[in-house]
């Protein structure tokens, strides 16, 4: 398959302008440390709580009419279904959206409260459950992340990175799932600034990307395993067929992170940071913060000042319980 | 005094791009409401946590060569102290900061870590020690809201709202405490776009901007009155001299929240808004929240779809502990 392209991108964001935020790079002076320092992406902004909104906004834009009338289904852990939901009640067409029973309560509530079907299914019936909703009802498929749309739409974080970041920029670091936001954003980067260095991060606990990258070939992890993390919107079992491709073609490494650091990396992006980050989207930030060696310090500047490493805090939906535990730890 | 006008702000917009974060207005489908929808203005991303980077840096960067020479004090309960000292740090000036020893210890660390000199002295102090320092050592003072640069920063607030506001926008909410941010957010409002309300939002247990606004004439609280809020960032005793003719040109009400409201909103801003909010910054989204009866519903729209209110959260600067418990509750 093509690997998607700087146009395809760049006509996502004209198609999600007005819908999706365009969030600011935040710099972080608390996170400043010898030679680098630390910018945010904030993602947690998004009406939705996620940059989920970007590649689903984008997917359901460019449907036609006749699939607009026919409605859509959607499977996902929760940031995607909430996307598709809020996506599709924006453009009146219908949502059913299946979602797996551990789903945190505040994403199936947030999704049903934006007009969509929900339906709950245990993780093991997640993938049949959808496809057979196509057939029986002709619902149009709305893929999280294997898919040109969505890895486009998600390629506006990259696009919006490059156009605020300032030159020192050395790394931009992207929490890993399916790999749509991953395969997006390094595409917008390596085809702008290609000396900039894009690196994934994922939870140990489920690290089938560094594996596949590793490996040289996609590594799927069973579910029994990939659920025991806390970041609940990174336990999909493998990357993406296309998702791979770009990995391959943009991706410099992958580094992982421990639940700990996870859990440390939300309580220090409220307390210093002052934005709600859920586990997965803490992730890069943990990071920049707990694997410095594995990351290298990036290139030195001639000048003084410090390489700037830009983290994607990837969306803000957690329980309110978990996240006040996670602050009084 | 003359009042700021656009041309002094469009200039601060200018000094301070790059410095202080272009923060995005965020759309909150979880706080439509009727009529009515939200969009909030989020200054918690600023890099020291609140929108008095902006002022601050817009006077520092006006300094002659001479003045920056010299150095310079100021005084405050928190936020403005960070926001200069980090100015004063990227301008390579020196500075000196007068804060109550009564401030949040997390805003006095912040203060030090950008290199400012810190000295506590008691709430009843703090108005004289820094003239002091004035006169004994030359330091430039630099006001927190009763000065014309600082009010043009702070207007960039009221022109990026201008900018990314949709046609629907019927009503800004500022927070009032000395009358900087307001003076200058309505100013840019009101000078653009006059049929948008621009209304204040204060504690009822620090009314004096309604009271002074009622009353034609300034009206200054008692300290130990003003202390018994939470928000500890909205303390002022009375607005400045040149804020109260801002008021009296530009703004339509000034309406107060509860305490409970306020304790209640930085918990509602946190688990759906997924931002860190300090009381303070609290107080807008908390009237949109608790006092539509006061606000109105806005101007009905003939297409339907409902007005927007803009929600200013000017700070997120608080005591994780507090922050813990607040979201606890």
């Amino acid at each position: 398959m093509a690997l998607v392209g700087l146009e395809e991108i760049r006509a996502a964001q004209k198609r999600i302008a007005g819908v999706a935020v365009r969030t600011p790079l935040m710099p972080c002076p608390w996170a400043a440390d010898g030679n680098r320092r630390l910018w945010l992406k904030p993602e947690n902004l998004q009406p939705t709580g996620a940059f989920k909104i970007r590649g689903a906004y984008n997917r359901l834009a460019a449907l036609t009419e006749e699939e607009r009338a026919r409605g859509v289904v959607a499977q996902s852990s929760g940031n995607h279904a909430q996307a598709v939901a809020y996506a599709a009640q924006l453009l009146g067409i219908k949502a059913v959206i299946v979602m797996p029973d551990t789903s945190p309560a505040v994403k199936v509530e947030n999704t049903r409260s934006f007009g969509a079907e929900v339906v709950l299914v245990s993780p093991a019936e997640r993938d049949e459950f959808p496809s057979e909703l196509t057939r029986s009802h002709g619902y149009v498929w709305v893929p999280p992340f294997d898919d040109p749309y969505i890895i486009a739409g998600q390629g506006t974080v990259g696009l919006e990175i490059g156009e605020d970041a300032p030159d020192e920029l050395d790394t931009v670091l992207v929490p890993v799932s399916g790999g749509g936001l991953i395969s997006g954003t390094a595409a917008a980067i390596k085809l702008t600034t290609p000396g900039v260095r894009v690196i994934g991060v994922e939870p140990e606990l489920a690290a089938d990307a560094q594996g596949s990258l590793r490996a040289g070939t996609r590594v799927v992890w069973p579910v029994a395993d990939t659920y025991r993390t806390i970041a609940d919107g990174l336990r999909t079992p493998a990357v993406g067929v296309l998702n791979f491709e770009h990995l391959q073609a943009y991706v410099d490494d992958i580094v992982t992170v421990s639940e700990q650091e996870i859990r440390d990396t939300v309580a220090v992006l409220a307390r210093r940071g002052r934005i709600v980050a859920e586990p997965s989207g803490a992730v890069a930030t943990a990071a920049y913060l707990h694997r410095a060696g594995e990351l290298g310090m990036g290139a030195p500047l001639a000048g003084g000042g410090g390489r700037v490493f830009a983290a994607v805090v990837s969306g803000g939906n957690l329980e309110p319980k978990l996240l006040s535990e996670l602050l009084a730890a």
